[in-house]
C-alpha cells in the first residue's frame, strides 16, 4: 500500500480541532489541489468561499445546527455549484445560454464537479497531517447562508469543509461490505442476496456500536437510516434551487 | 510538496491504454478507497459497478458517444446515485421513507456521496500508476444504460470512470485563475473585477492552445463555453430522473 491509499484508508470525519489557523501556503496547497480534480468537459463550474472572519463562521455554525467545530477550527471553506459564472459567459459572449444553465443535467454537472473538487482539497488537507469534516448542515437553510456568502443566481453552497490540527483521533466506521457497494456486470438481482448484504452489515455495525459503548449501544444501520429517512428534511430544496435558476428544465 | 499532494496535482484525464487489465487487488483497492471518503450522515448512498464484459463496454461506449477509450481499457466502473438501497431499508424497517427519498435534498446528498467515492478512486488509482479519466457521456442514454446495468428504481448512474495502464502522457490544460475560484469571505461582489479574471483566463487558454497547435488554434475558454451551452443537452434528464423517483419534492 503507497503512502497516498494509506491517506485515503486514514480517512475519518474530525470535529474537534486545537485553535491553531492554517497559514496561507496551506490553504493555497488544499484549492490547487482542489483545482486539479476533473472537470466536466472543462466547465469548471464550482467556487469555494474561504470564511475566516468569526461573526460569519458563528453565524454559518448557527445556521448548520449550532455545531461548535464549524466554528471552531483552522478554516472554513464552503464548496458550491457555480453556475453564474456560465451566465456571465453567456453576457460576455452575447450568447443566450438560459435553456443549457437550467437544466437539470447542468445542476449534476455543476454539483459533481464541487464534490469532486472538494475531495481532492479534503485527501490534500488530510496527507499534510490536517482534519477536516463536511458540513452538509449548511443546506439546513440555503437562504441565510446565501445571504451571508453574497452569491449571485446560479450559485449554490453544497456543503461546508472544516480543516484544522485533529485534537484526538476518531475511530473510523465500518463501511458497507464491499460486495454490496462494487457489482460485478449489473446492479445486484436477487433480492434475497442484497438484504442479507444489508442484514450482515447491521450486524457489523450493532457489534461496533456495543464494543464502543460496553454494550449500551447496539442500533443497526437500516435501523438509523430508516429513523432518519423518516420525515422528509430539506424539503423547500427543490424550490430554492429551481428559484436561483437551477434543475428547473 | 508531499506525494500525495503530488499525484493529485499531476493528474491529467487518460484517454488511451496500453491493452492490458487491471488486477482484482487493484481493483479491490480502488473500490476500498473509494468507501473510504466521507458520506452523508452515514447514508452510502451509492453503487459502483464494474464492467469487464466486452458486449457490454461496446455498448456503453456506443452509449457514450462512439469513445473507444469507454470499450480499450483496463477497466470501467459506472458510479451511481443509489437510494434503492434506502428503499429496501424501508422494506425491511417496515418504514415510509417516500417523502425524504424522493426529494431533491436526497438525490443532491446521493450524487455528491457518489462524487466523492469516484475521486478517491481516481486518486487511488493514479497513485498506482494507472491512468484514470471521467465518462460523463454515459448521460447521453441513461434509459439505455440502466437497462444494460439492470438497474432498479431510485438508482441513476451519474458518469463511468476508466481505468488503465497509459500508454502516452497527456498535458494538463491550466484552470481558472486561483483568486478566480476560491474567493474570501464572501461571493466576488465586483462584476469588473470578476469579468478580468475571465479575460486573464481566456488570454492563458488561448496561449495554451496557439503553442500547442503551432498558432492554428487559439480560442478562449468563454468562446468554448458559450459553444457548449448554446443548447440544452440532455434534456430528457429531469423527467427520467423524476420517472425514476428522484427529486421530484
Amino acid at each position: 500500500m503507497n503512502s497516498v491509499i494509506e491517506t485515503i484508508l486514514n480517512h475519518r470525519s474530525q470535529r474537534s480541532f486545537l485553535p491553531r489557523p492554517l497559514s496561507n501556503e496551506q490553504i493555497k496547497m488544499i484549492v490547487e489541489s482542489a483545482q486539479a480534480a476533473s472537470t466536466s468537459s472543462f466547465i469548471q463550474a464550482y467556487s469555494i468561499i474561504g470564511i475566516t472572519n468569526p461573526d460569519k463562521k458563528r453565524a454559518l455554525a448557527e445556521l448548520a445546527g449550532s455545531q461548535t467545530y464549524v466554528e471552531e477550527n483552522g478554516h472554513l471553506m464552503i464548496f458550491c455549484a457555480d453556475l453564474y459564472r456560465h451566465t456571465m459567459v453567456g453576457e460576455i459572449e452575447s450568447r443566450n445560454l438560459k435553456e443549457s444553465l437550467e437544466s437539470t443535467e447542468k445542476f449534476m454537472v455543476a454539483s459533481i464537479d464541487a464534490a469532486l473538487a472538494a475531495q481532492n482539497a479534503a485527501i490534500a488537507a488530510e496527507s499534510m497531517g490536517l482534519g477536516i469534516c463536511y458540513i452538509g448542515g449548511i443546506r439546513n437553510n440555503l437562504p441565510e447562508v446565501c445571504k451571508i456568502l453574497k452569491t449571485p443566481e446560479r450559485v449554490i453552497p453544497l456543503f461546508g469543509m472544516v480543516f484544522g490540527y485533529p485534537d484526538q483521533v476518531n475511530d473510523k466506521k465500518p463501511r458497507l461490505p464491499i460486495e454490496h457497494v462494487y457489482m460485478e456486470e449489473e446492479y445486484e438481482q436477487d433480492k434475497e442476496v442484497y438484504t442479507e448484504q444489508l442484514e450482515s452489515y447491521n450486524r457489523t455495525i450493532s457489534e461496533y456500536y456495543k464494543e464502543r459503548t460496553g454494550g449500551k449501544r447496539a442500533d443497526t444501520w437500516t435501523s438509523q437510516m430508516a429513523d432518519m429517512l423518516s420525515a422528509g428534511r430539506r424539503m423547500y430544496m427543490k424550490a430554492f434551487i429551481e428559484e436561483k435558476g437551477l434543475n428547473r428544465k
